[in-house]
């Protein structure tokens, strides 16, 4: 039985006249696409349209949420107030679900985005809104989290299916974590020396850590980003290096039979 | 049998910090709340609180979408695309929707608010626009029109079930139009005299014109506002008129065994 | 030679359709008006409604600039970084002089809100943002801040003339902090215990503490509310008690004959 | 004495994540910044980034005030109230000098972007809203119309400058009027074509119209655009060709001495 692996990305992160990625590329080199629901990004008729694109091409969609900060792009950690938190979640995803239902297709999972998703991560109160919400809005929908964080066991004791996520250009700690971003090696530029990490994380559940020794880090789902033409070419080169080594691109919730 | 009338409010139209109408009482009065979705009025976690009243009261749910435009209220015509429109009504519905789950309810109905409603009553265009997005959501939404406006027939054709609308507190022209808000009689102000014409527009199914004749309003449903103690007292005078004479406050979706 | 005192007050916070405070009679109350500048509150149109009766009332205008967050009234904390806050503090007291020019009158001073007020009262990384966008804009305007902050000393190191501000309706800890809103005695509600209160500190520069002990408080302006009827009355008492003692209620800036 | 031309770009219209035009180059081919004021488009950093860069580049700043339409870019006509459009317009001007002020430089001059230019040109009521605006903030200020339209004399008759503007890559009629959008021949794209177009207009006041007689326009200064490298290009082939024609571009303003 081959192995198999997720592939996702930030998509539909265009604003009207403002464009933001190359989601036509991108939603042929990944399985699950991260939309934007309109707090950071996305304007209703953009993210239409990368949903239909999205059905096109046979990739799961996902609700990006975030903080209400278009200028800051949810990049910005705000103390939201947890009914508002709760609120503000479901509203995005619904919005998601309607203008996915309008697609074709359905909102099968849910990635917090930016300053969210870093928060959530570690911060209890904020993730339980997150939790919350999900719940409130129903339908088994999945949450993507930080492989090896606090929040994975918050979610699953909450009964959500949770997929751990690993990025494909971040350095990774002795300890799991990600090298901050205010540290070298933080962020990773060889396409061909990232696509063999993301080899070695499929097939062995390891990756090398910043101080060269080998770290486990069980990952469900690989981020790789669109954001530029050079982003594009390395998450190209981690799908080619997968796919040589006979591992299958395909969306985790096909792979979970949800 | 006896004759049944519908009420609906606008509703949910605080705003974080600032508070508009006065929600609680009015569940109280309507059958019907057309509870703001984001773009002109409503902010997640207000939305949400609407809901659950609305849900408590059994008071069914509509979704006022709006154009984009919180500073003017969406009051203000605006010339937006088709593509933008459809896609911005969808994202409102579905953000709803996603709310109104959270709250145990579901939306049963559109009714575009201020400028969109004055609007797409005449404007083809944009009318083709609400009425895709309403398809495109699909389950069955209703949609709420001006009685006797061409939206009427244009919504029918496309096999949407409609709903027409009086306004209580509107005066009407010979047509059977309201009278604008630049002149005079536009707006009445009596509860007593409006409960009355309330009254007579369910029995009989006319409203006395504002040049002293007789005119036809077929109306499934009756609009009264709640933005002031003013006007939550007048909703209250019709609602108690219509039931010492027997008429029954039930909502339109109800009514229609939807 | 009398006491004079001066009494500020938040105003200009309505949005569009929405209203929030009573500023025609706060405007007859205070010495000077913090005006809102459209990131937490404010629409343009009624920000210039609020400068012209402040104008018409000999009331000094300062600007009450805030972190991006309508939703939210500026109440969140925001981790705005450093180059942002400088650019949107300009921003606002741009957009607030233009508006004061039209009206007739000048912005004096910078009073921060909210989240942004509480922050930079202790942080520096903020402080130096807001610091340094006042001295790019020039012209001399003061700073109000909470008085006993560090930001007192950072503001005047800057070369900033500092307004040092006390709160009419809080309670104040043994150390001349304010009591903090999740601890009992934070708001206080009795006009007349609060306008006794504010006499004390003109004449004695001391307030009692939450512990029956009494501090040492040295304030330029007191802050009072106008957001309820109940705020109004308050503001009034403050101003009628000090009065009657002898006290001159008049701007600091006026008093600084700056 | 040779003769002399202002160029004219949109800049600073990127908003936080998202970049739009090539500031950096336009701002060594044109002498006068068209710079968005946050309405739609542009955020208080990057647009102080742009002021500061025109400033080290001795380009001469406009305020490129609009409708508040982040998502629509400004483009879409909007029914805004006279009050709050002379407030909306008073609001940008005024931060964009605040933030001008930080840059050590100064706004000279008003150009509506969008759809309100395109209203303005034509409908009294708004246009008599800017002008309003325009002098109630006083200080000298000059209006850039489009050469031709009524606008231009409602401008002189209220005592402003008036900057008269063509437009490089746009097809003119008969009448001198632009080419609508939605006809051929609205855009050109050849530069070289364009660049012989506007020799001949600063030369000539004249342009070839699109049924091939000779129109007469007369203008102060030629809009250039720079929203892609064709068009930085475009601009860059208007500018040398007019130069080797011995024409300096200059700043309308400089040139009036003002």
């Amino acid at each position: 039985m081959s192995l198999t692996m997720d592939l996702n990305s930030d998509l539909g992160e265009s604003l009207g006249a403002w464009t933001m990625g190359d989601d036509a590329s991108m939603l042929s080199i990944v399985s699950s696409a991260n939309v934007a629901c309109g707090f950071h990004a996305g304007d209703p008729a953009g993210i239409l349209d990368t949903l239909k694109k999205a059905k096109a091409n046979n990739v799961v969609v996902g609700a990006h949420v975030a903080y209400r900060d278009l200028v800051g792009f949810g990049r910005r950690n705000m103390d939201v107030a947890h009914a508002d938190l709760v609120s503000d979640v479901i509203y995005q995803i619904g919005a998601l679900q309607g203008l996915a239902a309008a697609a074709g297709t359905t909102v099968r999972y849910v990635k917090p985005h930016g300053a969210l998703y870093n928060t959530i991560a570690q911060d209890r109160r904020q993730a339980a809104a997150v939790i919350e919400a999900m719940q409130a809005v129903g339908g088994q929908l999945a949450l993507v989290v930080l492989a090896g964080s606090p929040l994975m066991q918050w979610a699953r004791d909450a009964g959500l299916t949770v997929i751990a996520e690993a990025f494909a250009d971040r350095g990774y700690t002795p300890q799991g974590t990600l090298v901050s971003r205010r540290e070298p090696g933080a962020v990773l530029h060889d396409p061909e020396m990232v696509a063999q990490r993301m080899l070695q994380l499929v097939q062995q559940g390891t990756v090398q850590a910043n101080d060269g020794s080998v770290v486990e880090v069980q990952a469900d789902s690989i981020c790789v980003h669109g954001d530029s033409p050079g982003a594009v070419a390395m998450a190209q080169a981690v799908r080619e290096h997968l796919q040589a080594a006979g591992v299958q691109i395909r969306s985790f919730m096909d792979k979970a039979g949800a």
